[in-house]
């Protein structure tokens, strides 16, 4: 077991990573104590994902007043209305300030459930087992919980971290082929931002990845969560340079939204809107073509999608433009991007040229 | 103009109290700039109070992009989805993470705005224009924003401080007389937590506070958020002693909840709910019932109830009980009251008599 620490003063938590942890805190179920403050649990998980484990892990929580919450998959579900059965839940119990919840899942239920955490009685703790690749690399380390507006990804949430993340790497064996590709897509993010070795270690290992090399996966996880707890500590809630993890969100989250959420994985998304941040990249002669080509390469080696899929709804410049310009990284009117000056090495910049983004957003509208 | 002061290190924030305040503001609009981050501004109002000042408060902010958000009036609406509409205003216009949302009204618009203004794009300033004494004198100050669940009030929201309070002591000369006694209700529990000399000033001063004297009211509002803004100062979260301002609150809150929202006033609800503290403390022996009398005579010069209105549902012990049993002060199973040990001095406990609450809850039940 790897253990990482997120350190955010009091808000400061461990991760953990490694196969089996499930069993192995089930086994030690005294671990698990230390994260818990009263008496009773919340596991709130999906339709897909509990009949694998949520005995597993009601168990581990025997000890406890325990309850259940069973969401529809998907991120269609991932509502603000959507959370209002956890919230039920935690009424009808008459659940306390001292309750903890647990998300037992993806992206989706964790932040779904962070978020009703950080609004149940103003505040109560929650604790992560991400069950998908991109939860573990990815939404469950750094406390943004929320979800979506029909007119936009993550608009409605909270900043609230977890007490601890428990990531088991076995959890993955269970995973769809395009769930984990999605995750992977988080993960050459992380390469793409800061770290041109591990962009190469990843066109090296993309095969045992894909394969589910138990190794190869524990290597990519402990470096994503390394990389992203130590962006994390350095600006929690996004006053700067964490915006940095955004490379490829904003066209990602367009392409979502004009999509409809569901119809494209949130890594597939990204996916492409890393190759569009490439290619407004190239644009500015700011990386040349062969470093795209790096990068279209090692999404494709990935089975991840480098354009905007044609066969589902049609998307056009104007509704990607306007999409974006509503995006959370628009401050005081002006856009800002997280475009690619080398391989590993991203930055944060409103100074790009309009006429270019435009020409990149018609290379890849579908309409 | 009083200012005072909320101290919480980087969430410091200033009240400003006096007469005119608004008209002040307006002949002083770089004043009202310090607060305020970005260029745009949603202000956040109800169908009695907008008649009144919202044309005013658009004059205030006429250098800023402004919108405004007309909410329904009253408690029943203070709804999880209730606070849609000020969410979808902020998305159809694009509104960034720099605008700010302005609470003009009364503590129903100040505690759904602030919820607002908490999760969207998890988090965005506000400013706080309480127009009614209950909200000028305690629910605008201390960042307790929220929302009600039908199984119990502010169940939902989050602590979010505003950037500033603007107490405009003119506002209260439209107030109806039941809610000018109702936000005097939390001004007489500020002098039964910790000051009897404030007590006897209220007894002196009762008929003036009645006739809304602006001294009076002045006086009566700068000791009351003093009062709070050393509490909340001292436990912002409410991890102890702030608990200490719900003398009242746990009774009143299951009144209303079973009253149903809205039936009841909260200072109406407050007031019933001190007054069972204080027959709870009298038989536990902690105050005389010389005491008990003197508060009773305290809110009855206020023309608040001391007892539960039997015209409305009936309400039984088992019913009051319940509720109280699903409060925020609820922690592991031990319900903590807020109780009184002289005038002018409360205390919080979970070491009370239980026959001897069912006692006071069979004496005031309706049913």
């Amino acid at each position: 077991m790897i253990t990482l620490n997120v350190d955010l003063d009091e808000r400061s938590y461990p991760i953990f990573i490694g196969d089996n942890l499930l069993n192995y805190f089930l086994n030690n179920k005294n671990l698990i104590s230390d994260y818990i403050k009263g008496k009773q649990i919340v596991i709130v998980s999906n339709e897909t994902i509990a009949p694998l484990y949520l005995k597993k892990t009601l168990e581990l929580f025997s000890s406890y007043q325990c309850k259940s919450v069973i969401l529809p998959d998907g991120e269609i579900y991932k509502t603000y209305d959507g959370i209002l059965p956890i919230i039920n839940c935690l009424m009808e119990n008459q659940f306390d300030r001292h309750v903890t919840l647990v998300a037992l899942g993806g992206g989706v239920v964790g932040d779904m459930t962070g978020f009703a955490a950080a609004i149940y009685r103003r505040g109560v703790n929650f604790i992560q087992i991400p069950t998908t690749l991109l939860a573990q690399v990815d939404s469950s380390v750094g406390g943004k919980t929320g979800v979506n507006h029909p007119l936009g990804k993550n608009m409605i949430g909270s900043f609230h971290q977890p007490q601890c993340v428990i990531a088991d790497t076995n959890t993955l064996k269970t995973l769809d082929d395009r769930q984990l590709s999605s995750g992977i897509a988080e993960v050459i993010k992380y390469a793409l931002i800061n770290n041109a070795s591990f962009f190469n270690w990843l066109l090296n290992n993309m095969d045992a990845l894909i394969n589910r090399d138990a190794d190869a996966l524990a290597y990519a996880i402990k470096f994503s969560c390394q990389d992203k707890a130590a962006i994390v500590a350095a600006d929690e809630k996004e006053q700067g340079q964490r915006a940095i993890l955004n490379l490829g969100h904003t066209f990602g989250h367009a392409i979502e939204t004009a999509l409809g959420y569901g119809n494209c994985l949130h890594g597939e998304a990204v996916a492409i809107g890393m190759v569009m941040a490439a290619d407004l990249s190239v644009r500015h002669g700011w990386i040349d073509s062969d470093t795209q080509q790096k990068i279209i390469e090692l999404i494709k080696l990935a089975s991840l999608p480098v354009q905007i899929p044609a066969e589902e709804k049609q998307v056009s410049v104007q509704e990607l433009s306007r999409l974006m310009q509503g995006d959370k990284k628009v401050l005081d009117g002006q856009l800002h991007l997280v475009l690619i000056n080398a391989l590993g090495n991203s930055f944060i910049t409103s100074e790009f040229d309009r006429t270019k983004l435009e020409q990149t957003l018609e290379t890849f509208s579908t309409k």
